[in-house]
């Protein structure tokens, strides 16, 4: 499909839009999105109903294997992230709150489960049939589209169909005939469960039908607080609730039965129940709205975004709210499957960061006040050790307005920091601290290099310059001192170096810009800070002891205890971005660096490498390069510095068809919020941002046959193949409007324009 | 002192109270108060810095017994319900919330401790010195002043000075040369201390000054969250925290010391310390203002109140406070130790209900959103079953408006409360359910009756009606049936039913007033249903059953289990303060109540009656009267319904005489929220308010010589004896404004006014 075809269905599944048009027949774009791709194995994808970068992210609930493991790590837990694993039979229940693609799990707020016959609030367990409120289900009675699932609990004959706008989740449940149907309200159900999570329950049955709390939580996100309210389409006949607290809070004298039809409760861990009599095929539903501010709040966003009770009405206008984002970009690609893929990876791109705040712009900050958003939209989840490497350049080119607003949001974050820090991993008016590095810098830096930001540079640079000089983050202080983080005083020291001194560069670029000339030539300086993990004899990035004495026991190819996180020093130790030049130079130039690129590719990563780590594993490896994690997603394009950049083309064409794919376990590892699914967008696209924080692409070779991109300035950026087939990975030329280009990268402005690049590819390389 | 004088004096105070005036010699009305009366035994006052119905009740701790008992129920944490016990010799800090003179332990907010030398922070016991941070201390070396409290820590050589705002407390610690010297903030420590009680607490050193906060605890007050901010005149050295929880929270992966100079501190188990090198005598300030809405409430509280770092200025401006509260009333008294039991009568019945909102109007509401107090100025700790009989009565003559705020903060709780009920215990957003009744409406019916309120009478019915037909509330749903609560459906049903009787009967003079008919007659009707558990034959009020038998095993004396609570039948079965004369005549006619009224005050009550009642000692009770106790408190007053009205007079004197003293046990029992003490200030000026709700005060026997009140409609009650002494307890006629009125009872339009009143006193009764 061509792009002028692709507007013009889309302007028609506008118009055609309604319900009653059984004849419609064009497709829309989210017909090209199947949320399913990534359930299986490890993307830790959710299949659930949300609009894009939504508050709301409602989604069924596989995970069984976590409840109560007294208070222990359960290592099934990993494989839950998103709360749904494809190979389960059995769903507990559906709720509001899931991370897309994240390496640690959390949140799952408010689960809520239909029943019918006896009462059970006991969840059960999966392979005890009738041991708790679980229902088998069949894949296929499922359907997962974007802002819409549907499935038959099987356990009970209800048919459970979800939507969610912005900042309120929609259920709709078609029930059998029953005097006994219920609607479970599990309140102790969390992703990542465990003893204690849970800090406070506070519920409200405000009257027959609406019901307002929230709910506390620890882990993670160390202080989290989730307002909700929720509202029934038809008046409860009655309710109540357990307590399933050790020492549960006894307040009342004994003076109230609690228990039953009591309109509060309160506690760690409670289960509340809403009893019904329905009729064949009587639909309840249930709005769900979501708050970081209040009840109030919660009680507002419901108001505001669905007033009403038309199911199709809400789910129709948050799928055309992603028909509209789809549509930006419009592909035309070899096969059918890839434009699932393509447009699945888009759509996993627009999962996270989150819209935090409420209708009147009201927001929960790090300090736990309550702000109000001036100016800007806040955003919570960066996941930034990820997203700043291909998510937010992405952003740069179709969301750049959210994207300035997210900037707008880390800079809020950073004001209301104690430690006066951007963020590292924002989390629901949280720092969790994961991962290393402060790459809000590097989006920052992106955006400003590519003018997609209109924040004032020197509160940037302050915020930029307060983030990498706080003493007691993560071995910085060492760093200041020694120029790179000794492994002695802290771990993955050389990761940390490496990403310090990448920051550093971003620093500097934005000190560049706002003619801060001193600043400019300190963390230029601090960026060279790389070289001080080089260890010249064995020709690899390798930790160093705060004695100056490289450490001992080193292996380059272990990814775990060698100075690197979640990598080796094979990959992870290639991490300099902003002076990848320089580093082959330092590594023995251009030939010795493409042969260790070649070894990467080739060489096969033995088990014991690997078996340690979570987040690496088998499906995400060619030969040693491990594309199912981040530190080496730019290692594929480096093949550019050197002579050989027929060999980015090949591998990442590689990349693209062996790692990524429309089936349920269409992604080698965890997507990562997003960062995986913006690696193939900008990849099939022809392109990707090596160096986040400069105004260069490197070139690659497209998936697509054709792409059209609508961009937020009314240009329309055109992306066209000459020759695409699957076997004709390398380009022979790039033509700009027309005009060969002689470089293998392409600068912002040449694509975030009225442009139209070409590439001509063939079988053959041009060596 | 006749009022002239003393108003005379107060300007002189005003004039001369500079802090550099040495020869300042005239009293201010603040030298008549002694905070330590109430300290010893079971008074439950505490003697540390307020304001009058200030947020903040800064005061030390001497509770030792209670820290950790394993959950378990520690006997002697009744001792501690206000945190000190003079009988102590130890202080473990001083901390910012207190209830005054209640029966139930809880606040104890945000303990701070100095010491010097090695850093200690385990509390320690009492009794085995050295093994914490408390600190011994001596009585002599002890001030205790309204708004100002002062001690040595002579473990620590650290002289202690507090004193407060409304909003804010102001710590002084006058340290000796130390090269270690401590400032504790222990997050642990609570009035009524158990394990697990702290569901959450954060903490964020805001710079090396400043420091902000909150703790939520569950418990009496189920959902409490108390925010903070604290300011240090000097900045620390250094400073740390300990967590004792014992799975505590790890979100850092070990990637900072979060025990030291790290400026975020989170979990439920929370010691702090901030390390500070001393010069000899160099004082150190800290100033602690608190928020229930946010930390940025707290601060705002803190730079709005107190912006600089004087310490006697804070003081004076706090007790000039007082000396403006307390010179409402000016009296004189045949002794100066009556004139001191009196004056801080008056203190105690300023100490509750407090003031529950922001400088700038915030406050956290029942339902734990955020509202803003319009019209009036918002209270929370209501104590309503104590505080209806005589201390909202008193603030009806002497705190008219500061009442009517209090109404309209009951309004709000009613609006913002899911059961649509006022309060029953009001609690730092939270209703505690604590004792029986809904005495909101009392309150309410007698502010309507004194015309002292300009709330819309229509809202206080429907508020009313709303609070008194909850059919789940306490044996409500079986009063409505029934005409009373049945024992077998709901224990201390007779307390229940007379109770639940007035609250009705004070409903019917809400809906009077607004000519709402109906509802007049209808609960007017139901204030008869104190006659359904009226039992002829024994002659006592008596629980019943649901079937309409009464119960078998009855003792009247008993003070447990018999239908009462904290009383028995012969006390408590004289609780129908509308219908006085019907009871009269119910129970045998006016002789036969006369000698039940006698028995009452001769017969002993055995021991086994009321060894398993916290609430009723030996120290309050004259023969089977219980004064200690708050169902009685109309007693003595009701033989003025009989032909012997002298007897009255004689035993309101002796109770003032023998229950009350300006000695540190001066109370007889709990002083609960002001009602003992409120008690003492009616009857020492000669009347008493038997039933709230009317407009009339039984006449009792004054105990000042004479007393002046200056109203707040700018007229003057002047009260007048002839012929005062210790043995003239006997009224031989009473004049008002010079006519001899041949009533026992005055009416407020009589009292709230330009009247005076003169009472002849003899040593013989008026038979």
């Amino acid at each position: 499909m061509n792009s002028k075809i692709a507007g013009l269905l889309l302007t028609v599944t506008t118009i055609c839009f309604g319900q009653n048009n059984p004849n419609q027949t064009a497709h829309q774009m989210i017909d090209f999105v199947n949320p399913m791709i990534g359930t299986h194995k490890m993307g830790h994808t959710f299949p659930g109903a949300t609009t894009p970068f939504g508050m709301v992210q409602l989604s069924p609930e596989t995970n069984n294997v976590n409840m109560f493991a007294d208070g222990k790590y359960n290592p099934d837990t990993y494989k839950y992230c998103a709360g749904y694993q494809y190979d389960d039979t059995t769903i507990f229940g559906f709720s509001h709150t899931h991370f897309s693609g994240t390496g640690h799990a959390d949140l799952g707020d408010f689960l809520i489960m239909p029943t019918t016959g006896k009462l059970q609030l006991n969840p059960g367990k999966a392979n005890e049939p009738g041991s708790g409120y679980f229902s088998t289900f069949s894949h296929t009675t499922e359907v997962a589209k974007p802002a819409y699932y549907k499935v038959q609990l099987d356990s009970y004959n209800i048919k459970a169909e979800l939507t969610a706008s912005d900042r309120v989740g929609y259920h709709q449940y078609t029930f059998p005939k029953s005097d006994s149907a219920h609607i479970l309200l599990d309140l102790m159900y969390n992703i990542y469960n465990y003893d204690d999570k849970n800090t406070w329950v506070f519920v409200r049955v405000e009257n027959d039908s609406t019901v307002t709390g929230y709910r506390q939580t620890n882990g993670w996100g160390r202080t989290r607080t989730v307002y909700f309210a929720m509202q029934f389409s038809k008046p409860f006949a009655s309710y109540g609730h357990k307590k399933y607290d050790k020492t549960p809070y006894k307040g009342f004298y004994g003076r109230f039965n609690e228990e039953e039809n009591f309109p509060e409760m309160a506690g760690k861990n409670i289960r509340a129940y809403f009893n019904f009599k329905t009729d064949d095929n009587e639909k309840i539903g249930v709005k769900f709205a979501l708050s970081s501010v209040s009840t109030a709040g919660a009680l507002l966003n419901l108001k505001t975004e669905i007033p009403g009770w038309n199911f199709e009405k809400t789910k129709q206008e948050s799928q055309q709210k992603w028909n509209k984002e789809l549509a930006k970009v419009t592909v035309e690609t070899t096969t059918p499957a890839e434009k699932e893929t393509f447009y699945t990876a888009l759509y996993h791109t627009m999962l996270g960061p989150i819209l935090y705040e409420d209708a009147d712009g009201n927001y929960r900050g790090l300090d736990q006040n309550i702000h109000q958003s001036e100016g800007f939209t806040n955003y919570t989840v960066f996941s930034l050790w990820d997203t700043y490497r291909a998510l937010h350049p992405l952003f740069n080119i179709i969301q750049p307005k959210r994207n300035n607003d997210m900037i707008k949001s880390m800079l809020a974050h950073h004001d209301q920091s104690v430690h006066k820090m951007l963020p590292v991993w924002s989390h629901y008016a949280n720092e969790n601290w994961c991962m290393i590095g402060y790459h809000s810098i590097a989006v920052i830096a992106d955006a400003i290099a590519k003018n997609t930001t209109d924040i004032d540079l020197n509160r940037a640079l302050t915020a930029g310059k307060n983030t990498v000089t706080v003493p007691y983050f993560d071995g910085l202080d060492s760093y200041m001192q020694l120029g790179y983080v000794p492994e002695n005083k802290s771990g993955n020291s050389v990761s940390k170096t490496l990403e310090f001194a990448y920051d550093d560069w971003c620093i500097a670029q934005i000190a560049k810009k706002a003619n801060a000339t001193k600043d400019y030539e300190t963390f230029t300086k601090r960026s060279e800070n790389y070289k001080n993990v080089y260890d010249p004899f064995i020709g690899y990035m390798r930790p160093k002891l705060s004695d100056g004495k490289w450490r001992e026991n080193f292996d380059p190819l272990d990814t775990h205890g060698q100075g690197f996180i979640e990598g080796n020093a094979l990959n992870y130790g290639l991490y300099v971005p902003h002076k990848i030049d320089d580093m082959i130079e330092m590594m023995g130039g251009k030939n010795k660096f493409s042969n260790h690129l070649d070894q990467i590719f080739t060489i096969k990563l033995a088990d014991k490498y690997i078996e340690k780590n979570e987040d690496i594993t088998r499906d995400g490896i060619i030969g040693s390069y491990v594309h199912g994690n981040e530190p080496g997603h730019h290692i594929p394009y480096l093949y550019n510095w050197t002579n050989k950049p027929w060999k980015t083309q090949e591998r990442v064409r590689m990349i693209m068809n062996t790692m990524y794919s429309n089936s349920i376990d269409g992604l080698c590892g965890n997507d990562d919020a997003g960062q995986m699914s913006a690696w193939y967008i900008f990849s099939a696209l022809g392109f990707y941002p090596v160096l986040p924080g400069s105004d260069q692409y490197a070139i690659g070779s497209p998936m697509v046959k054709a792409a059209t991109l609508q961009l937020e300035n009314g240009k329309t950026l055109k992306i066209k193949t000459v020759n695409q087939a699957p076997e004709n990975v390398y380009v022979q030329k790039v033509t700009l409007n027309g005009n060969e280009i002689d470089r293998n990268y392409l600068l912002h402005s040449e694509v975030y324009n009225n442009s139209e690049i070409t590439f001509y590819l063939s079988s053959k390389p041009k060596r």
